[in-house]
């Protein structure tokens, strides 16, 4: 049996995960591959600190330095977070030849370019499966499984906060506020909860995804982003209403100019959006994630599991260490990099340009002659309605009014926007989300 | 660039569409993988025959022996069907040590154990990855992605031909034999489709994925297996009103003795099953296919896709053809053999000891004391009630009587049916169906 060392750096949630997973499953895993995984350093912050998992004294220390540069250690899995601390342990242990692992999707999304080509310079891997949609092996799908596709689409459910939150607005008809507040009590939303709902999370990895999509390092300032704090209940029920439910959706397309995929156009977002409730995504409830894939030789398929989580990424690392492992005394020029840079370059579309269409809802007073004035504004940009409800029976001074609008131009629909806002017979800011159809 | 040559046995669709993704793509998958695969053979039954692919007239010929023999061909790809020369094809390739892809799920299903120990004779490998669920990368996915946990459970929906006549007969409440006749017309079925909708084509793909996850070549006989022609759609009218659907699945239960992962006891089995409409299995329509898995350390899990046809399958072919590519110039003992027969023996748990709940339906008289010769059938084998409806409003002689019972081991449960279609009020052969909750 052959062997490979590994150091973890981090303590943490997915680090106790991964300590614990190889404890339990390391001698079927290695009957599998052929490796018998021994982790050699557990590097923590805190030596003394109570954990939920407890490798032996003698491997846990506070020196990633030391427990990189041990000649024994043959992988680094880098799981501390963060992105300044994390990237010089990434730097350095490619620097010294040793492939690394992790599941830092901020750090990828930041640097993974540069580091990237650090890989390749020190001819050696950086691995990141563990970094999108956690336990879901999308990275491996994309890249080797359905290496035979242009891949023209691709729709992610990438965080589990957001889904959990909308999840459970839509079934209970309760508001954003309350649903966060319980979300951070049990332990599904952060403290400070803006990476997640403000989308920021959602476009780490859809930044990652399209990389690997183009091959070509997408980054992240390109990506026009949006969270979930403007939606109400009344916007997931008249969603229902309609045949849609409301997810937050990093949404990937690529397009090839004239067949050419070096210098592929890219359009993305991460965004809530309208899903059709027919469409196999919005069924993916709760704390799960599932990225929906259209490819020329595949046609359509989905990938679903638990995004985030001790176990579920703990899994995804494993997967990592074992293909470093495989990889490890192999001539480097036959191994599969993970990411590899083959576009020469990648247009990424101005979200301005990006045609949509979509949802709008407006708080009106209830009095003749307001709907002329909605419909006149949107003839105006040439923005066409393909349907509009205003329920009856509000008795309040405004009403809820919604429309749907067929295929408009970012730049213009936002200048539509801001004059329905400026009505005066409109009593608060306009709300709009994106309705996707999956349809092209 | 290092280049590969591949020879394709078998111009039927799936080598077409082979052949074809590789014209149009062929220059994509080398800049991602480093080799450019070219086609060096095609070998067809008849030379002649007018094809929607049409490779070039030098590389097309009937004479597989020779494409298999040159010494220019590196990877033979078996895209014959059937089994016998399927085999034989497979066997010689094996034996000259050149690694084979194939996509024939019948001949692996009757004979993957000896191929997979030729294959590991000469220190070859033989790749699997079409066989089940056409492109859905689930063997990929479960030997690799997965390599970190214990599977202990799998449930399939891998035949695309059951699940379309299934959901258009809960769609559009027709009879089976209608639907039927209509996938004829349309494609979806086969002219003699008894391999489809009698549960045989699943039952090879069941067996291919339990194989892999206990480590060992799980013999196709040991496999119970119930087709889809029994149901009418008044079963589906009424497990859709007990909150189910029926669907058509291959199910694999691994249990570990004493978590011995080297001698585990599978219970497989492939049969329609009632399933709640909340889980994610039961959104899965028409021609998709749907491989759901839990895992100890990923926790669950759903992988959906296109489970025929010609690109979908030829989308998983390539995939093989490029981790072929990759391992033909290792050293093979570095190379991760696509089945590891690392599992000492397997018990198969015969289904007459597999406990299930069940939908029975029988078509009984209306007359008062029915009920009650019902109930204590069951009650005499012990076999609890959980519900029972008998639709009103029903003008006919007979009427249906729906139950759902609890936890029967199989072999007492057949010994109610039989006594219940022995009832005189009981006019016609009871059918049932399992009832899956997912919950264990």
């Amino acid at each position: 049996m052959r062997k490979v060392k590994v150091a973890i750096i981090g303590g943490g949630t997915v680090g106790g995960g991964v300590y614990q997973a190889l404890a339990n499953n390391g001698e079927l895993i290695a009957a599998r591959c052929g490796y018998s995984i021994e982790v050699n350093h557990v590097v923590v912050r805190d030596a003394g600190k109570k954990r939920s998992v407890n490798p032996p004294r003698e491997i846990v220390s506070t020196d990633w330095e030391m427990a990189i540069s041990d000649p024994e250690t043959d992988i680094v899995v880098e799981l501390v977070g963060g992105v300044d601390e994390a990237y010089r342990i990434v730097r350095r242990s490619l620097e010294m030849q040793k492939p690394v692992i992790t599941a830092n999707k901020a750090l990828l999304s930041l640097r993974g370019a540069s580091l990237m080509k650090l890989a390749r310079k020190f001819r050696t891997h950086l691995y990141f499966e563990a970094s999108v949609a956690g336990g879901i092996p999308i990275i491996k799908v994309l890249r080797e499984s359905l290496v035979a596709n242009r891949i023209s689409r691709v729709y992610a459910i990438a965080n589990g906060t957001c889904n959990y939150i909308l999840t459970k607005m839509a079934r209970e008809g309760r508001a954003f506020d309350e649903i966060l507040s319980e979300a951070q009590a049990l332990g599904y939303a952060e403290a400070e909860p803006s990476l997640d709902i403000d989308g920021l999370d959602a476009m780490h990895k859809t930044g990652i995804m399209a990389s690997l999509l183009s091959g070509y390092w997408v980054p992240e300032r390109s990506i026009y982003v949006k969270g979930i704090r403007d939606i109400t209940p009344i916007d997931l029920e008249f969603a229902e209403w309609l045949g849609y439910t409301i997810k937050l959706i990093g949404s990937i397309k690529l397009n090839e100019n004239r067949g050419d995929w070096r210098n592929p156009e890219i359009e993305l977002s991460v965004e809530p959006m309208l899903v059709p409730k027919t469409h196999v995504l919005a069924s993916v409830d709760g704390v799960f994630n599932a990225v929906f894939v259209k490819g020329d030789v595949v046609g359509e398929a989905l990938f679903y599991g638990r995004g985030a989580g001790q176990d579920a990424t703990a899994s995804s690392v494993i997967s990592d260490i074992v293909d470093a492992a495989c990889d490890l005394h192999q001539e480097y020029e036959r191994t599969l990099a993970p990411f590899e840079a083959y576009a020469e370059s990648a247009a990424i579309l101005s979200h301005e340009h990006s045609i949509a269409n979509y949802f709008i809802r407006l708080e009106a007073i209830n009095r003749p002659g307001t709907m002329a004035r909605v419909t006149e504004i949107l003839a105006r940009h040439q923005i066409g309605i393909s349907s509009c409800i205003q329920p009856e029976n509000h008795d309040g001074e405004t009403v809820p009014l919604m429309l749907m609008v067929d295929r408009a131009p970012y730049h213009v629909f936002k200048k539509a926007i801001r004059e329905l806002g400026q009505l005066r017979v409109v009593r608060s800011k306009p709300v709009y989300f994106r309705v996707e159809s999956f349809a092209d």
